[in-house]
């Protein structure tokens, strides 16, 4: 795309090669460079702020006409208004967040003095090209834009049909802001047509990774389309264990927290563990506190059976009239609403064996007094997160430290949990020497010094 | 498979499934465990060394009449051999060299204070459960399976059709071997049904990496068809660039290294690109030195033009009458043979230009006397391994100083390069709180304090 087109529409190939092209570019320049080209966005997105809210609001006017036809969700309609809460102030923000982090580039994590004159040393690098699909949320393009450049990696982004004006006119404004930088043009590409998004899936020669942002069926879509490397999740199905020896309080908390501080997040809690042996002990304090907020709770036999006998003062009688039957295919759903699935166990293990047979990797917890319990616990999931006495909903790269986020990873390779800037970047080994060749060494030649550099 | 079958002929979902059972476990066992482990195959194999070698000759016995018939390369027998130069040795060491690394599982690599009471850590982690696909050398099985089991990783061994008797006799001793140790049954398992491989490389709901150690066609079969991550390399389409000031002697012991030490291996020089001031005064010599190896030398025109201008004091008659044309498709031939390609530029950018455009990523030099030539181009290419001065056969985990290798990883995610212990690890988070909300933090609560906890 021409730096002032905003959108392109050329064909993936080309998109992808001049975004490879780019990234050659973009990957060598000093970090002041990239930090440059960051200001430039943020001053552009302040200054264009009316221009890209009205063309916000003609996208929400057009999703309020699907809502009412009933052929779009309300909640996506709120995640597309820019225009509320402070939202466009926190996407300006988020650009300043990302230009003050650390520089991740040439990073040294590796300096080996293999022997006189020979050295070995290890650098971080940008991966390369990343594709990078979303849906609603427009500000997005303003944060990815912001870690792309941050981290010296060119950047195609595909936005949502939903968002096709807030889209255009935010991509205009950073493509103009960028032309008066350093950033070469085609390292930050925005392509808008539906179609384009199998072809770009074909890049495989040029595109290094695939980064989705949006729902179960986007993620499974890009995973079973693409040769290219997908970082993302397409699940979070998170539990959380009550053992026995819970603290009543701490269970309560943890459990409320997860379910419902936000329903609609991978990091929700969406499975409810309970040891046989907590089922009248605290149990009932839970499922009361989950049903004060609206919590439809499902329950496998043996829980049903233990609160319908517990005492109306443990659990009301109208708390045990509302309580719902769990079916199989529960204890695999991911609900995104207020619902919650109860299974009982009657060891930790068969709890670990649960969350490793059933749950997506994401983020799981065990409510516990027990250290002992905790770590084999924590050493026993198999996710990207494994938590004590926490909710699940800590699983964030903000409430991490990490400043931003990427996204969330299940993957088992490169990046797992919470990923931030760092997940953008690879490294690379150089070797400086002064006509040192293999055959100078082993039998009888000389030996690797294999000393670390300070 | 029983631990005492040796080879298992299960249907792939299950093996997969087997071994994804057994991950759990032996991501959990302590690190003692898994030494005993390899304690006990190195004493199995040391005490079968007949029984192996043995059955090692059946296969070479079945390969040389492959030869014969004009079947089976020459090099692919040599690489079958156990029984010649002291490999038999150099496999139980390698066992012993594996023990001998730092336990990678449990590592502390991030350490966070959230807040009072909430700490954030990031433990490694085996990957889980690996896959690895292989040709010829029946030693890989007992490198790889010492490297799993080092790395607490449970995996999938199949091996080539040439090395059947080896491998079944090395996987008999080694499941044998296994079964009176911690390690569970499953946690490494041995394959050898052809058909096997396609029903494997589906199987990515238990599998979560597949290593293929062979040739450009399994590799490329392998990325076509599989949704598992993949780490490897196709290609090792290595160049090394004469800049206009590089010295003779140099740029002689380095492309003489890179394209002669062991022509057949992925770290090979196979291109030499040259520029145009140094055709007269550096690539002669060069040329000389690769036509005394026994090299052909395929020119490009001007490098042709060049040469046979330059006085026979400078390259012989002889010499520039076995001087060979190059076509366009030697720029992207990974040879593998004693053959060379020489291209010439007039700019280290165009160089680079030529790396970045028709390289594999594998490992490429520059020969300058220029530190800042040397910068460029170290920054400019974008290849796993970029050198200076030094021959691109030093691109290996052993002379890196990783002590063993898993492989060598042209991918731009999760490991590039020699690939060593580390490749197989990822990492996971651990909350601890004290019943902590993420509802507690925000608008008015508390605030996150992110401190680096020592």
């Amino acid at each position: 795309m021409s730096a002032a087109t905003g959108t392109t529409a050329l064909p993936a190939a080309e998109v992808a090669k001049t975004a490879r092209n780019a990234s050659f570019t973009i990957k060598s320049l000093p970090g002041s460079a990239r930090d440059l080209a960051l200001d430039a966005i943020y001053d552009a997105l302040a200054a264009y702020k009316d221009d890209i809210l009205a063309a916000n609001a003609r996208d929400m006017e057009a999703a309020e006409k699907l809502v009412d036809e009933g052929r779009l969700s309300r909640s996506l309609v709120k995640r597309l208004d820019l225009s509320r809460g402070g939202k466009y102030e926190d996407m300006l923000q988020g650009i300043k967040d990302v230009r003050g982090l650390e520089d991740p580039v040439g990073k040294t994590t590796m300096a080996t003095k293999l022997d006189d004159g020979l050295t070995l040393h290890r650098y971080t690098t940008p991966i390369g090209t990343l594709l990078i699909i979303f849906e609603a949320r427009p500000e997005v393009i303003a944060n990815i834009s912001s870690l792309a450049i941050k981290s010296g990696n060119a950047a195609i982004l595909k936005g949502g049909k939903e968002s096709t004006h807030s889209f255009a006119a935010i991509a205009n404004v950073i493509s103009e802001a960028l032309s008066s930088t350093d950033i070469p043009p085609g390292a930050i590409q925005l392509v808008q047509s539906r179609e384009a998004v199998k072809d770009l899936l074909d890049q495989d020669a040029y595109i290094d990774l695939v980064i989705p942002r949006g729902g179960n069926d986007l993620v499974r879509y890009i995973k079973d389309n693409t040769k290219i490397p997908v970082m993302g999740h397409a699940d979070g199905l998170c539990a959380t264990y009550i053992h026995e020896d819970a603290d009543v309080r701490i269970a309560t908390d943890v459990v409320v927290d997860g379910k419902t501080d936000y329903p609609a997040a991978c990091n929700a809690t969406e499975t409810l563990i309970v040891h046989s042996k907590a089922l009248t002990t605290v149990l009932p304090a839970v499922v009361t506190a989950l049903q004060a907020k609206g919590v439809a709770v499902r329950c496998d036999a043996e829980s049903h059976g233990a609160l319908h006998a517990v005492p109306d003062t443990a659990l009301s009688a109208a708390g045990k009239t509302i309580l719902q039957t769990a079916t199989t295919e529960d204890f695999t759903t991911e609900f995104l609403d207020l619902v919650i699935a109860v299974r009982t166990v009657n060891t930790l293990q068969e709890a670990v064996a649960h969350i490793n047979a059933h749950g997506s990797g994401h983020t799981d917890c065990i409510v516990t007094s027990s250290e002992t319990a905790a770590d084999e616990f924590c050493r026993m999931v198999d996710s990207a997160g494994v938590y004590w006495n926490a909710s699940t909903r800590f699983a964030d790269g903000y409430r991490y430290g990490f400043g931003t986020e990427v996204g969330i990873s299940t993957n088992k390779v490169h990046a797992r949990g919470p990923v931030g800037l760092e997940g953008l970047m690879i490294y690379k080994y150089v070797v400086r020497g002064q006509g040192h060749t293999v055959g100078m060494y082993g039998s009888g030649g000389r030996k690797y010094l294999h000393e670390k550099i300070d």
